[in-house]
């Protein structure tokens, strides 16, 4: 019977509720489909509801945790329910003008693939639940993943409800506001393993036509910010001798991260990047010798030995550049992340589910940062990716083929069907 | 008896005047001595009403034209009043967050120039006319000089009178409410000469101890706006070798532009210089690709051949980037000013005069512009410098000795009394 769950795959009722969740927030005058969910918004609170009532119409027992984390329970009568549940899911908030898919996908997989195993008349061994975390995707209160890292324990509680929005608007208010401030914790620690659907944000799965990627690792990331201080002054009376041009500096950082990441590409880590992704230059006029720059930084790799050569040759740089510019730099990096790996178990059942499915896979790592990474710690975790159409996301021109949706739904619902009945 | 006026220059009198001025508009919560007076506000108002009331205290008689240029005309009895007019001034407007000199010094040394006449008793064959121009600075209405260019004949009142600021409101709207809307226009083409001392803006006069500079032209200016699309894109997921950075682009040709004037400088003009002074970066996010660059580029010379050489060349290398970094670059050139030279006869007068008042002077040219610029096609044009303190300007830190400004003030006032008397 486990062997043919994977057939219930419904891509209809898959598709319904990701365009019904596509609904709230959905940007109009946009190409593409966008829309903007940010925690605590009436669109998240929407996107929630929705979900909360879907889970509620296939029966599971739901509830909400102190931060917004939604836990559906699938717990059919008799059996174990001290049995370690075995969890799936994503997240329901969006980037500003995002896509539909990002975090969608991987929610309403997981209660598609209960859902398949429900109408297959299968009987897990273990509870199941379908988890929609809390702002993943940084928009209004944090850099991301805020609630898995406090599924997982490296956030309490107290502290992620503290955050302030950009007005002041704590965590905890907001949710309040929405009516998602609940109890308790969603507690990953006591989850026999956790798996995600996501989409893949890159092209390695559409440049070789295959439908779904075993991510193996996702990479580490570090954020510096780095701020130049030259000095600002007129752009006619100042000779060229005598400027201290905080943007001829920036500029030339800038092109350095690339020229080191692109060299660390080639002789210590081909999966390195490195982005230099904000210049904000004062006072940005055009007759001003500009006098201060800041820059946002991000670097990733799947090895930190990699990752660190990158940021001790940028260092490098940056006292080169000091002295050869007579300008003063600083930087600081308030964001890490190690890398993380997928474990073996989820891996080997992934590849397992797939090739009973009948589906050709490629095993990848993750650029992107998810929520799975912030629970390698604390259970077995497996991913898998659907092909993103151009590579495209947080973009409303953000594309998975609804094929490809339904084709990563299967090998998810095969996974977790075998965790869920294993002894 | 001309020999001696500079003798009555009162440095007392000329400093309450700047510093009366320095209270309109002026910032609080700055290091230094800053103040915004922007076209038609309030304080622009109370700065040019008190203007008027000192032009009238010393018996001028005041007119405003159409566009809010004010001219205090000194016409002692018995003169011809047909004779041509010798004209001086500056502007009494500031950039956002300027200093207390920059226009205030000229327009207050024109004035003083003439109370010294007055008080030695000397009477001038021709008219005197102390001008202060409307929106030199172009904070508020445009590129600058714009009072200047309608005396000149340059821009018709009408197309000045129509121009919006970001909100909408017009300089027509914005003069008539502060009650400085007049009518007809002050005619530069009228005039016998036109001076105007102003604080330097660069470090010459104060690295060679001089303390006065004899301008002998001002740089053409050449404003370029560049514009570089490439794709924004997922700074986690997006290989280095997938990326079409906007921001590696502009950075490189930051670069370009810095190493192009430098060159310029070393072989072809040295009075050269080119500045970036704008990258606006979208979306400016710490993990995402920029997708698209704006960089607004400041080119200044004396010689227009410097000044075309290097467009020329910035082009060229944009047409290298582009093909480089498969990037879409457009280039445009709103603003071009011709470089403008003083007359001899101006620079002739203004040493004659400084060798009777017995200072040191340096002949140099005027990285900035003025509104001087504007009236070189149609009158004769002189122009003196007084040192700025570390070269400051634009900024509330800007500062130049009172002694400096006495000194700029008595040369003014003996080339204006010379001219004043000739036949």
């Amino acid at each position: 019977m486990v062997e043919l769950i994977h057939q219930y795959v419904d891509e209809s009722r898959l598709r319904k509720d990701i365009e019904y969740t596509a609904g709230f927030g959905a940007l109009s005058d946009c190409k593409g489909n966008g829309r903007t969910v940010l925690t605590g918004t009436d669109a998240n609170r929407d996107a929630r509801q929705y979900f909360v009532d879907r889970l509620e119409d296939a029966g599971f027992g739901v509830r909400v945790d102190a931060v917004g984390n939604i836990a559906g329970r699938w717990e059919p009568n008799g059996i174990d329910s001290d049995a370690d549940p075995v969890a799936v899911g994503s997240h329901l908030d969006s980037v500003v003008e995002g896509g539909i898919f990002d975090g969608v996908l991987g929610v309403y997989a997981g209660l598609e693939s209960v859902r398949a195993m429900q109408d297959a008349g299968m009987r897990p061994t273990h509870p199941i639940e379908v988890v929609a975390f809390t702002e993943e995707e940084g928009g209004r209160f944090s850099d991301g993943v805020l609630g898995s890292s406090v599924a997982s324990g490296n956030t309490a509680p107290d502290t992620a409800l503290a955050i302030e929005d950009d007005t002041g608007v704590t965590l905890a208010e907001a949710l309040e506001q929405i009516g998602f401030r609940g109890s308790g914790v969603v507690d990953a620690l006591a989850w026999d393993t956790w798996l995600e659907l996501h989409i893949e944000q890159g092209t390695r799965l559409e440049a070789t036509g295959v439908p779904v990627g075993i991510v193996t690792s996702i990479t580490g990331t570090v954020r510096s910010h780095v701020n130049i201080v030259g000095e600002a002054d007129h752009a006619g009376a100042t000779s060229m001798q005598n400027r201290r041009d905080a943007l001829a500096a920036a500029s030339e950082l800038t092109l350095a991260v690339e020229s080191i990441a692109n060299d660390v590409v080639s002789t210590t880590s081909e999966t390195a990047v490195a982005t230099v992704g904000q210049h904000t230059v004062k006072p940005n006029s055009i007759n001003v010798i500009p006098g201060q720059v800041h820059l946002g930084i991000d670097i990733r790799d799947v090895e930190t030995d990699a990752i660190d050569e990158i940021v001790r040759r940028i260092r490098s740089r940056i006292d080169h550049i000091e002295a050869e510019r007579e300008v003063c730099i600083t930087y600081s990096q308030e964001y890490e992340i190690e890398p993380s790996k997928m474990s073996s178990r989820c891996i080997e059942e992934t590849e397992a589910a797939a090739a009973r499915v009948g589906t050709e896979t490629l095993k990848l790592h993750s650029g992107a940062g998810h929520d799975t990474m912030q629970l390698t710690d604390v259970t077995d975790v497996g991913m898998l990716f659907a092909p993103s159409i151009d590579g495209v996301s947080h973009s409303p021109l953000e594309r998975t083929t609804w094929a490809d949706c339904t084709e990563g739904t299967k090998v998810l619902c095969q996974t977790l069907g075998k965790l869920a009945r294993s002894s």
